[in-house]
């Protein structure tokens, strides 16, 4: 393999035409972007006074989504969605996106691999037109291993908020309210549906109530949490509520109380049974839902920007020994709370917290 | 598969404490980072009057480097080089870094792969400090395909430059001459004796002399040209000297004579004889030096942060059905020069140019 021999990768795409097509498409002009596409360097002018945001996201075909059973508008969909969540979460407003994105060389060869990438394009694209999101660049390359590559994407989403008041997992203090937005469970519940019927689907006529295949990053609600100062601290449900939750109370140095009957249940994980329900809600992950902080003394409106708002527990004083979080159960005891794994006190779940002490 | 039942790849990476320890390494304090490594976003405060310059850059396993063939601080040099070369080229200076990084899972249950994630980066790090770039957040993740799986990573470089004066491609104008840095077509020279030896160079005792392995992103050279406006137009010669000449050429609406005398070919690429070192010199790509147009009227230092400055041609008027570069052969005769494969008038070359127009 002559490395500096073989086609370079953005011309080997270019000369299909496609991706440079898809590209021109995404150029439409944004007052924050200097300069887009094409040079060696986007140029973004932040508006004055504020800070710039960063985040990059992974999603890689075999680990986030499989190319037989995810829609490709499903897959751009949620690609974009994972880096705005991150920024929702800092109550910050999108400024660009920028997507690297390798593909196997078949896939450009191939009408059904060049309709699969118009499709994930225009998945997208229609979130962001819907947050007027401009991608303002990015790399594309072959991806390595031939016939059997993958669509390998890595998002990076720039934000802007004033000097010094984004959101952050560490602002929690003792006796705040935790709040969480929309419902739990439901991304891990259809996914587990899709898992059980082990066919793709093929077409979705709307994205809405799909909250694995179409999450809905909560850009509003974040960026409404910060401009009415109504959060202490902040954090994306993007690993599941246990998990997530353990992130906000290391940082800020408090242990939390959930209460169990106060959680938001997404009605497709109400469909599994209760228990199946609770723990899809617990340790589910990918919601994209906003996990938060507030003092009690706000009265915190129970929505916001159109999203329901739902008090599930509190912050609490963090005792030396003493579990990190707890969750008062519907008869009142009060069982440990473990990150990735409620129930299971032994195996994976249990190693996984020690280790993370 | 069960996606979201898999470890979460942050996770079972930090599990082996490794990636932990290197990103704590990395967590220098900056004062332009206000928020670095551990929050759904990192945070960013650019000078004031400055723009923000954003590029991205993959560098995955089997189409960038081969890990029988690179020594693992190579690989991570040259990951961040290639977005260092990038804000060089737009004379601007690095603010931070971010790192997307997937690894197959067998590495980190190694100690031959763990002991090669150290030297990656080691040979990222050593880069990063002398060029006092912090490294403030990115994504990690298992790649996908278990035992076959490769290292896949993206590089994001955010760098800042006074509003309205960064260097861009477009700026060449009709009788500016083309200069570039340093020598050319010493990383193909290299790159071919490596692979002629096709045995893994295990240590390589300094990075100088090795413009494969170790590319310098030109970064003094790109600021000193924007701070003392020295130059109209720029770019970096990651492609080659035809292919990057040509952008530059597109971009700014000109075309160009190079010289061929004039050019400065590496010692590695004149090793090779005369018309190889010139074929490595014209289209070898990856040098990452800067080739940038400047008015004749400038009295151009013969170097610029210690690195030589070498006028190889100029930019003319483009007339229609003209080529859009030429190069001035010793004999007097100015043939059409190509890019990506000057002297291969038929085949691939020649489909890329008629596409590429």
């Amino acid at each position: 393999m002559l490395l500096h021999k073989m086609p370079k990768p953005l011309r080997a795409l270019g000369e299909l035409g496609l991706i440079e097509q898809i590209r021109r498409d995404f150029s439409a002009g944004s007052k924050a972007i200097t300069l887009g596409i094409g040079d060696d360097c986007a140029i973004l002018r932040p508006p004055a006074g504020c800070e710039v945001l960063v985040t990059t996201d992974f999603t890689l075909e075999g680990r986030h989504f499989r190319r037989d059973l995810h829609p490709p508008e499903a897959v751009g969909h949620r690609c974009l969605a994972r880096g705005l969540s991150d920024v929702a979460a800092m109550g910050a407003t999108p400024l660009a996106a920028f997507l690297s994105l390798a593909l196997p060389g078949s896939m450009l060869a191939e009408s059904a691999g060049r309709a699969w990438i118009e499709r994930f394009f225009s998945g997208f694209r229609a979130l962001a037109d819907m947050h007027r999101v401009p991608l303002a660049g990015g790399d594309t390359s072959e991806s390595p291993g031939g016939k059997n590559g993958v669509v390998l994407a890595d998002i990076v989403l720039i934000g802007t908020a004033p000097k010094g008041e984004a959101l952050r997992r560490s602002g929690g203090g003792v006796g705040d309210a935790l709040y969480v937005t929309g419902e739990l469970g439901g991304a891990a519940a259809e996914l587990s549906a899709m898992l059980r019927r082990q066919r793709r689907i093929l077409h979705v006529p709307t994205t809405e109530g799909h909250p694995h295949l179409f999450p809905e990053p909560r850009l509003d609600v974040g960026e409404s949490l910060l401009r009415r100062e109504l959060a202490n601290a902040c954090i994306d449900l993007s690993d599941g509520l246990s998990t997530d939750l353990a992130h906000l109370c290391r940082a800020s140095g408090v242990c939390a109380e959930i209460e169990q009957t106060s959680l938001p249940i997404h009605p497709l994980a109400l469909k599994l049974g209760p228990k199946a329900a609770l723990q899809a809600a617990l340790h589910g992950g990918e919601d994209y839902e906003l996990l938060f902080a507030a003092p009690a003394s706000i009265l915190m409106p129970t929505s916001l920007a159109g999203v329901s708002i739902t008090r599930i527990g509190s912050l609490k004083k963090r005792r030396s020994g003493g579990p990190l979080m707890t969750m008062l159960a519907p008869d009142g005891s009060h069982p440990e709370l473990v990150a990735g794994g409620w129930e299971h006190f032994s195996g994976p779940a249990k190693r996984r917290r020690k280790r993370a002490r």
